[in-house]
């Protein structure tokens, strides 16, 4: 299994670590220190040696930060966590709501003139020092700093060794030195002579490998620099990519700092992601900084037709695991008896079943009744919850495959739906079908259409708190950027990018509703007045829960997507399948 | 009649006037000189004596701008004007395709390092000379000069000297002095000592007073000085305002200048609305300017409960006589012999016999056939086409009362219309009643909601090149900022704000369609999980050809949506007008 349901941590192991990092605060003459739940590479999954804020803390939520002072300790989470955080840490450590409450105010009002903060400068980012230093002032130091954590960490594992692998020029449409060409020509462009590179999805897309380092997403971690005649520079554990032919320099990651400081400027960095330990070494050394996003992250997010085509293949691969297992549970769960734990089993056998399954994109979703409106829920012995008849159960679930990274909600009503679930699945559904249905003006921002999908919610006086959708990699991370479907995302969409779509809806204590599929930004096919147009393909195919639609408010144009939308997900998937799953789709595939 | 069918200007008194021009210019040494549409107080409306860019090229539309060299005369318009502008100037007047071509780069491709261009400060605001002079460079001169066509235009008619009377408390639902007293409050929050104001409709909301000075627009026309204790300096023709009892400074406009350079800082002034001439008279006294928007503009656009109240009143007498003017309509055109300057004396007749029209809001737009696609058409002798059975008739006006701005189109199927006319129109309404119908989360901005109603024309490869909505004043402007429904309004929509509501669809050369009621921001009425958002009060009550509407590809709730809008205006309009008028209207509010 990729997914495990046990607790990693114990709130009572925090006490004896917070007061070993107050004495070593104290030998390093630090009044506070700082522990976030980043490593350098400010990825959403991180090795467990960098899981400092949990072997600290107890919290083990996938964002938030801690801070310590000789009085206080703080964990910083936001409010997908706040029940989380309070069951998993210690009365010596106090749940604070981020981001109302800021780090910078919150130390602020604990330490005096004269103070010092220590941090660890690979952990974060130029931006958050930045934002730290002005809201404390001149009066407190806020100091880069050995990592304390690290220091009384006895057993603190290692970092991982996953042996990277070519990703195929083939799948990626593009090879590494056509890739690397392409950013140096932006760098020359810009007057840049180099680019330094932290994130391991950029360095990944950009070398054409992967890598097993990481639980549900195979980037390689790593440094890197690009230089403006195509030229990279990696700095990795040689022994990761001893049977590759990468073509290109290798070192360590110990001379990584060093190899910084030999560069010549001006160099781009990303402030918002590179930690501040990278532009202070360029700047020690005199090398001229210029700000600017990672060059790899557009270029990245533009999948090319060959990542397009191979995606769909995934996604045909995975939708047939879908059915499969959609077809088995609704054999299996109107009878009672199943837990949620059994339906994450049950539907990872059926992606490894495809022989394909690399990885699962991400800890299965997957909530029961009320469990369903806990957005970001996964399942532990302590919570597993039976799945009952007449509740609702939503899955967030997807895999990874050399070919593509999937991602795909589904809400299925266990036994007769109520009235109030199938009212708002039904408004869900609509808000899901305008994305899908969406055409729009080239140069539109995921904001512009993100009210597209709320609409019909708001209408009814509801929302979800989260955002419509996200970017995703082919064969790398499954939340990717700077591609959004939220009301904040001011990126132009463009062809080839592709993103989740899933509005949602919860009420709290009772029920969860979210309906997802991936699609991909494309030319718009001509139509009307010719405009220049863009619309989504639709990436994923897998029956949507007709129980839960209430045709009578649906639009004739919305009918008429679902059952277009179902004729193709038989036709696509129903050869794929096993007999039993057939019936069942052919039944779950009729015209409403 | 309020408004006039002749045309204003000839082609050829275009050159005489551009030599006589390019003669003051050798004199004042200037190589190039620039004439604004725009008056000192950057309105849509300008009184005549301001109309310097219609007198010397001839072109009458409501936004554009010349700049005259020794040797090319650029009549810059954008795409609303590029076919007016070529029959209306001379060939000595190049048409420039604006904003695609913008002012420096032209300039700078017409004149070399050492050139003088003269503009009058008054006529020009501080963001557009930054602009200029950004793109210009530093080797050419932009110096502010006297207004050389004032010096050549020997019969310039003198300023308007309309009187100005009170605008009551009761409909304002708030006294100049209480308005005063909230806007110092501002000014001393902000640390600013002053507010420099020079929009007349800020000026005319702040004062309470409405004015005769432009045509179609009660504001008067005056500059102030707003001082941080509320007390305020008006600087207009005395005569103007002789009767009223302001209880404020009053100077004539000769006098501002100087009581801007004996202000003392920090002074707030609109870099966006104010004539250069107002920073250039502070800075060269010393005194510190602070840019900042229009203090008045929020505040105005935010309605009190009285004005909403009054506005009602005000579209319930205009929608009787819009009722009038349908039913006649609707029994005279489909015979033939129509014409549309018929249709535009019959329509202000209906108006002018509610007995409290002060003025038409603009200039009726009335286009039949392909004039429809014409977005701003203002029909002419020279253009007026007959009202022909078998096209589609599109009517944009307004009216302004004492109690309210009016603004409303109705496009109506002269018989039988056709398959396509009826398809886009149906798409066309989807998107006002998206409107119409929406709810949102309070904070998002018309930006937000502009996609809702394009949507359904998008998914059809259609789209309108205009925004979805402008703000709207009470016996005011019919275009008032900052609030918007468009792609780039980022400002929050708040409760109280009234704004037009009109998408449309063009066909160039066929027909045009746009449907338009005006609407007010109000909280939401309380529905589902109780969520703080805002919604939209319909203002306009007036029949929508439901003869094109395509029922069939109505959602429920559209369908909905557009009955209870028929039964309220039936309700609403029915008690107010004649019995020919309500049987017609009996047949025009059934539901479809």
């Amino acid at each position: 299994m990729f997914q495990s349901f046990e607790a990693t941590t114990r709130p009572e192991d925090g006490p004896p670590r917070l007061a070993a990092l107050r004495k070593a605060m104290a030998n390093a003459k630090l009044d506070a220190f700082l522990v976030p739940r980043a490593d350098a590479h400010q990825g959403e999954y991180v090795p467990a040696r960098d899981e400092r804020l949990a072997w600290l803390t107890g919290f083990t939520g996938s964002a938030g930060f801690a801070a310590i002072t000789c009085e206080a300790a703080g964990v910083f989470v936001d409010g997908r966590y706040t029940l989380q955080v309070k069951a998993q840490v210690a009365q010596d450590f106090t749940p604070v709501d981020w981001p109302k409450t800021k780090l910078g105010p919150w130390l602020a009002e604990r330490l005096t003139d004269g103070m010092r903060v220590g941090f660890d400068p690979w952990l974060h980012t130029v931006k958050e020092i930045e934002a730290l230093r002005t809201a404390l002032g001149p009066g407190i130091a806020v100091l880069p700093t050995r990592n304390l954590v690290d220091e009384i960490w006895e057993d603190q594992p290692p970092p991982p060794q996953g042996v990277a692998e070519h990703h195929s020029d083939e799948i990626a449409g593009s090879s590494s030195a056509e890739k690397r060409a392409m950013i140096a020509k932006a760098l020359r462009d810009a007057g840049q002579s180099a680019a330094v590179l932290t994130l391991p999805d950029s360095i990944s897309w950009l070398m054409n490998i992967r890598g097993r380092d990481l639980t549900h997403n195979p980037a390689v971690l790593a440094f890197a620099v690009l230089h403006d005649d195509g030229r990279v520079a990696l700095f990795v554990d040689p022994a990761k990519v001893q049977g590759l032919d990468l073509k290109v320099e290798i070192a360590p990651e110990t001379a990584f700092p060093a190899a910084l400081a030999a560069l010549s400027g001006p160099v781009r960095v990303d402030k918002a992601t590179a930690p501040l330990a990278v532009s202070a070494a360029l700047e020690q050394a005199g090398v001229d900084v210029v700000w600017g996003p990672d060059p790899c992250a557009l270029p990245k997010a533009r999948k090319t037709d060959a990542e397009i085509a191979a995606t769909r293949d995934a996604h045909l691969r995975d939708g047939a695991a879908m059915v499969e297992f959609l077809a088995w549970l609704d054999a299996t769960a109107p009878q009672g008896g199943l837990t949620e734990i059994d339906v994450v089993r049950q539907l990872e056998g059926y992606r490894r079943a495809t022989n394909a399954l690399r990885g699962i994109s991400f800890d299965t979703i997957c909530g029961a009744g009320p469990n369903g409106a806990i957005v970001h829920y996964r399942v532990t012995e302590e919570t597993n919850r039976p799945v009952t008849p007449g509740e609702l159960l939503l899955i967030d679930s997807g895999g990874q495959y050399v070919d593509g990274t999937t991602d795909i909600t589904r809400t299925v009503a266990i036994g007769p739906p109520g009235d109030s679930e199938r009212s708002a699945f039904t408004r869900v559904l609509q808000g899901m079908i305008a994305i899908s249905r969406a055409r729009w003006p080239r140069g539109l921002a995921g904001r512009d259409l993100d009210p597209l999908a709320r609409a019909p919610l708001w209408s009814a006086g509801q929302d979800y708190d989260h955002g419509t959708g996200h970017g995703v990699g082919v064969f790398l991370n499954v939340h990717e950027g700077p591609q959004r479907l939220s009301r904040i995302s001011e990126v132009p969409l463009e062809p080839g990018m592709i993103l989740s779509n899933e509005p949602g809806y919860y009420r709290e204590g009772a029920f969860g509703i979210r309906i997802e599929n991936l699609v991909a930004v494309t030319p718009a096919p001509k139509l009307g007045d010719n405009r220049d147009q863009l619309s989504f393909e639709t990436l994923t195919f897998v029956p949507i829960d007709c129980a839960l639609v209430d045709r009578s408010v649906l639009a004739p144009a919305e009918t008429e997507w679902l059952n277009g939308y179902h004729a193709e997900v038989l036709e696509k998937i129903g050869p794929r399948v096993s007999e039993t799953a057939r019936n069942w789709l052919e039944r779950a595939t009729r015209p409403i």
